[in-house]
């Protein structure tokens, strides 16, 4: 890996592995925390517009003004508190160097079990981290995030475990680091969850970060944002500005405006994953299942009565795509994406099947 | 600007300042260098495609497999040679942090007279520059890129001059830093420049950078890429793969290929361009102005009989918006976009009449 034409930082990067996107049209795909119902058809409008073309000829507008505005009014917010990015990695990423490239005694915090880019934003922009552990239960203890700080950043509900961290620990999480910001990452709050943009107006120090991948069933549209005061949406947008300016495309400024818009269908579609969810623990418990409790659009499970791993393999061998991380604390559990009612059966039916396979073996 | 949650560099930040982008629909636009012809109809029947909502609902593919191809077949070039960006200054941005990080006392080199992003991504990862000065009529002097460097980057033809390096001295650098990247940005060699990718298997320093901004008329899509030795694609990958694992969302990576695999459209539109650029070079020297020599889509002119500053503000008066900028050297030049026929008639007419009624004016 010591080619002579790369810079030095760039041999020692471990980037960021994605949950794998095959191609296969009847796999059951519940490993990367897709919406599995169709996006919002009122948004799917702005694609048959006559004007597209002449739209795409031109550079799009650089600060997607109007998709800000769509933002700010379903949040209640002003324009100048949004900031749009290519999806909620780029947001993050802009985020991490405008706000957390601090001295080398100053570390970055975040939990040890969480979203599995932000150690890579640090080692892109050189920013140490602390990352404290979560509780037995895997809930936050946020009294471990006081200190000489760069910043906290964390997903609520976080991820992979799905667990929600109540706004009055959020606010204690603001109050313990009044001088830096405390990012809350929001990519599953809609699942039943209550965000901490509520917050805004009082804590100049907050930054709520969203994306339209999993609620908005809009993974391929690429589109996230950040919430917060305007000096904070001023400071991304100075990253921003050095480096793309044009990062939002005319197609996806219009059609993220819509969906934005478009507050009947996520609610009807919110709650049906929300029911999905609620059913699909109950079953996996009745099948000897430890599940975490979820906010999310997936549930963080234990098999009891079969090694997560094989299990992992043994539905993959069926056609049926769950996430298995082979890390600690969390490689017993699998975190398996909620799908379609159908989609969930399938699963549900494979786990009984598999285990009692195994059942047998074990007892031949 | 001394924002205390702001990290230390957030606030050195000098932003690049795109051109404006106005939404007045009767407005002559030359000043971004935007095509004046609608895209492919080829690459818009994407749009309608009725799997688009699916797609929008599933991550893209990361490392858009197909997009690649298309452009690996229209190069002659292997898959394994293409990196594709979110427009090409994401790709340019990526360049500059995967290749040009490196010592103190190895400058990147890129001319005094250049695309005004290049100091913007030194500024952002803190790379230092030395700038030699263009020859007096605005020519390379190759021989100035030579030294202790972390590198060389150039746009070809040059912006905002417009002017070609011939392929032999694009050589010359390539073997002046054998040992470090020589990035030839393309951004405008579809309007009859020869491209450096057929010395890509010959040279391992070489990064060819293109997009499909102006030669493709998408300047709204956001879609850049760069060829260049799998080893240097690689390099870009891992940066990628540490800031945005999707950066091509669904709708474009399918659009841009149809647009890539139209060649026919390209040659007609591009012949198009060409030709009213050398008809409106011959015009604007009948006008009294210096042109100087364009292989891009714009030409760099240099009115004598008016100054360069007081003709770009009445011209804004008429509703013509080119470019002017208040920089040492071209601080006596507009830059000028090509626009369709009926467009360049419209500003050579409006130079006309303002230099008409400023000569009246003078001698009353």
């Amino acid at each position: 890996m010591n080619n002579p034409f790369w810079s030095p930082a760039l041999a020692a990067l471990e980037p960021y592995v994605p949950g794998e996107q095959p191609r296969g049209t009847r796999l059951v795909k519940l490993n990367t925390n897709e919406n599995p119902y169709p996006p919002s058809a009122r948004a799917m409008e702005v694609l048959a517009d006559p004007q597209l073309p002449d739209a795409l000829r031109r550079y799009p507008d650089p600060e997607s003004s109007e998709l800000c505005a769509a933002i700010a009014a379903q949040e209640g917010l002003d324009p100048a508190q949004v900031f749009v990015g290519n999806g909620s990695d780029e947001v993050l990423a802009h985020a991490f160097y405008s706000f957390f490239r601090r001295g080398a005694d100053e570390p970055l915090l975040f939990p040890d079990i969480t979203y599995s880019f932000y150690p890579v934003y640090c080692q892109l922009y050189d920013i140490p981290h602390r990352r404290p552990a979560l509780r037995e239960d895997f809930s936050i203890a946020v009294e471990d995030y006081a200190g000489p700080a760069a910043g906290v950043i964390l997903p609520n509900p976080n991820a992979p475990t799905g667990r929600f961290l109540p706004l009055e620990e959020i606010e204690q999480l603001l109050q313990l680091q009044p001088e830096r910001v405390v990012a809350i990452d929001e990519a599953y709050i809609d699942f039943g969850g209550d965000s901490a943009a509520q917050l805004i107006d009082r804590y100049p120090n907050l930054l709520v970060i969203r994306t339209l991948s999993k609620s908005h069933a809009l993974a391929g549209l690429r589109l996230g944002y950040a919430l917060g005061q305007p000096h904070l949406v001023e400071g991304l947008q100075r990253t921003k500005n050095s480096f793309n300016s044009y990062p939002i495309d005319s197609v996806a400024q219009r059609l993220a405006a819509a969906a934005i818009g478009d507050s009947a269908w996520l609610r009807e579609t919110s709650a049906k994953v929300i029911a999905t969810r609620e059913r699909v623990t109950t079953d996996l418990a009745a099948l000897d299942f430890e599940v975490v409790p979820s906010l999310a659009n997936f549930v963080l499970a234990r098999p009891r009565a079969i090694d997560a791993e094989t299990l992992y393999l043994q539905l993959r061998e069926r056609q049926i795509l769950v996430r298995y991380f082979n890390k600690p604390r969390i490689g017993d559990y699998l975190r398996i994406s909620i799908g379609t009612d159908a989609e969930m059966d399938a699963l549900l039916e494979a786990c009984r099947e598999i285990q009692a396979t195994q059942d047998k073996s074990q007892t031949q």
